[in-house]
């Protein structure tokens, strides 16, 4: 596909200058983008009001259009997002433990930006401000696919960004948005592995299945969330139906949500029915196993495949296990590998469980919830990784680099 | 292909036994391989022969024949090598800068195993060794899918990895060795995403870019060394002379030497006589532009595909360059990302290459050869990594793992 060779060939070349400018430079970019979003809000909201007018004329519905809708309190966060990023430690250029070694040569670890960097992401606008944001702070040129549902607001985001590299006379194409928004321009992005050093879709399952599938790009897969909460027979039971309530139903429609219940079978009766209580109060449906629904009656049956899914929703699987290797086992075959949580006063199971379950981010005592980049405290994030190569949990800045070996020698040769 | 299948399931479950054994254990099993190497030397060698035998039969020629071949001081080398894994500080369970959160959570980057991990390699049997060591120290399930002229020797050394894992009473699944060595199997591995965690492909750039182009596993791309040595007109010419003689001849089959000159034209007229009159004695040709064949009569003018060369033999190519940038772009351009080097006394000039070539590992005033697990100081390594993701230049025991966050709470719901 055209376009894409194009912008691809842009995209290096903007690279070589935005891998090389200063920290004050990149914030100052940052900051100004953060204040024309406030500025031009108004041109901002007509955009996003054509889209949401296509929207409703393509009929679309409830999760989408809310993710899709800007507001004056919306863009003031995007704003802040940017202002906060200016504010986080620029890593590139840290060289990490310079070392002189037995032949007189003096061996670092430089920190460098990864290049280019192409998303792929679907109908939330602000997800233009925060790449574009995260991956000029690092240096890294991005190119922007976003949802078609989204385009017109993402254009005007876009433009901003380019008002404000242009007034520092730099190469717009260090932020570059892809116009053609049709599944061909995606799948153009997946071969273009002579330009894009990386490739991070985000969105649901089977658009990160197809990119992993399809992608001669190296990809991170972010943010699939089955995870579970294990009540163990050892568990605080109060804390339990508290931390369950939490992660299920603070924010159903996010990645490290709670999905599934799994309760040991020697407390299921005394905790089932008040964790199930304060679920169905909240307007969660509750899909059980056999044991599940006798405790709670207002349950349904759940089906072979709900152990699999990510509902994102107020619903969530529950299913009684027979001892804590069940449900890491469990966990371990149902779960995506984003966060897991057991509740236990048991030092050993909880040793146990930490060790046992494969997961980006495995927790005792806690909700899953607490799985983002800045509860975690390195600051703003471009995802959630839920494999296990170059990134794994929240994805920062440093996530967005890479190194080089730089060597000062003296004439060595090898002997 | 049910092979790699049945590969992979009985992986996944030694992949669990692994990643939890102390490292007492783990080198235990790494000593007793060694001097199981050397106590069957004659059962390897046997082997070996079978596979020599084979070679000749098949009409196979120098550089691959010499890499198949056995003797007892290579198997001693062999042996040395896992004991040299073994005294390597374990990196597995090492947690990362603990943090203590505002709201009370505890929360540590634990390193943990890959998981399982593929290599496709060609006829080199002592890989087979170092790869199945360095995979069991980090905890690693290995898949091994070695060239079909080592196979005899490659499955003697899994027998030997076999008997000791065995002695400890251990699954011997977690050193596999695929059987079928068509070409096949090797695709098949490609499509193993559901078992494989990472898969490395060493050997040709042929090999490798295949694999780029078809994995859905994970790939880090290693080993294709198109390394440049380029001397500025600020360089000291004597220094020159030695580490470019160096770089081209003191092991030209390998992916750190040198295959490229770049040479300033101030300088050229004085050192390229020299350069060439001391590559021509050690029996090397040179490639040259225009103004290198001029000043070198004894070279062969370049062809386009020459700059893009790995010769990986006693052949270079050789340009005269008119500045600086003109080199750093060239490299950029026909480099490979594995290791470059610049010789000069300008301070200017050191830096901006430094900063400029985008590579593994670039130096000042150094021979190329030096990009190394043990030259580094990092000990064995499974490969150079040319790429950017996950891990760049040579990968030692800590790039074989990944991390996982764990957090202890003490009932923390998110607000």
């Amino acid at each position: 596909m055209d376009e894409l060779i194009i912008i691809g060939k842009k995209a290096r070349l903007a690279s070589g200058q935005l891998a090389h400018l200063t920290s004050h430079k990149k914030n100052r970019i940052l900051l100004r983008v953060a204040m024309l979003l406030e500025k031009e809000s108004g041109v901002l909201l007509k955009a996003n009001a054509a889209d949401l007018e296509q929207a409703a004329r393509m009929n679309l519905k409830g999760a989408i259009v809310e993710r899709l809708k800007l507001s004056e309190a919306k863009i003031a966060g995007i704003a802040e997002g940017l202002r906060e990023i200016a504010q986080l430690e620029d890593p590139i250029g840290e060289i990490e433990a310079m070392k002189k070694r037995p032949n007189g040569l003096l061996i670092g670890k430089k920190r460098v930006p990864l290049g280019v960097v192409g998303v792929i992401y679907e109908s939330r606008p602000n997800v233009t401000a925060d790449v574009a944001g995260l991956c000029l702070k690092t240096g890294n040129v991005c190119v922007l696919r976003g949802g078609k549902e989204a385009f017109r607001s993402n254009r005007a985001i876009v433009k901003l960004f380019h008002r404000a590299i242009d007034e520092e006379r730099l190469d717009p194409n260090m932020v570059q948005l892809v116009q053609d928004t049709t599944r061909e321009s995606a799948v153009a992005m997946m071969q273009l592995n002579e330009y894009l050093d990386i490739l991070i879709p985000r969105g649901g399952a089977g658009l990160i299945q197809t990119v992993v599938e399809n992608s001669r790009v190296p990809v991170i897969e972010t943010g699939v969330g089955n995870c579970h909460i294990y009540v163990d027979e050892a568990a605080d039971l109060e804390m339990a139906v508290s931390i369950v309530y939490n992660a299920k139903t603070q924010r159903p429609g996010v990645c490290n949500a709670a999905e599934s219940l799994l309760v040991h079978k020697d407390v299921a009766e005394v905790v089932l029915p008040s964790i199930g209580a304060s679920l169905k109060e909240a307007g969660v449906e509750i899909r059980g196993d056999k044991h599940s629904c006798a405790l709670m009656p207002y349950a349904v049956p759940a089906k072979q495949e709900d152990w699999d899914t990510e509902y994102l929703d107020l619903i969530i699987s529950s299913k009684v296990v027979a001892s804590l290797e069940e449900a890491v086992d469990h966990i371990n075959i149902h779960g995506s590998k984003h966060s897991e949580s057991i509740i236990t006063e048991n030092y050993s199971h909880a040793q146990y469980f930490l060790d046992r379950v494969d997961a980006a981010a495995v927790y005792v005592n806690a909700s899953t919830r607490f799985t983002d980049g800045f509860e975690f405290g390195y600051g703003a994030e471009i995802g959630i990784s839920t494999q296990k190569l170059h990134a794994r949990g929240p994805m920062g800045l440093k996530e967005l680099t890479t190194n080089k070996y730089v060597v000062y020698g003296s004439g060595q040769i090898r002997g």
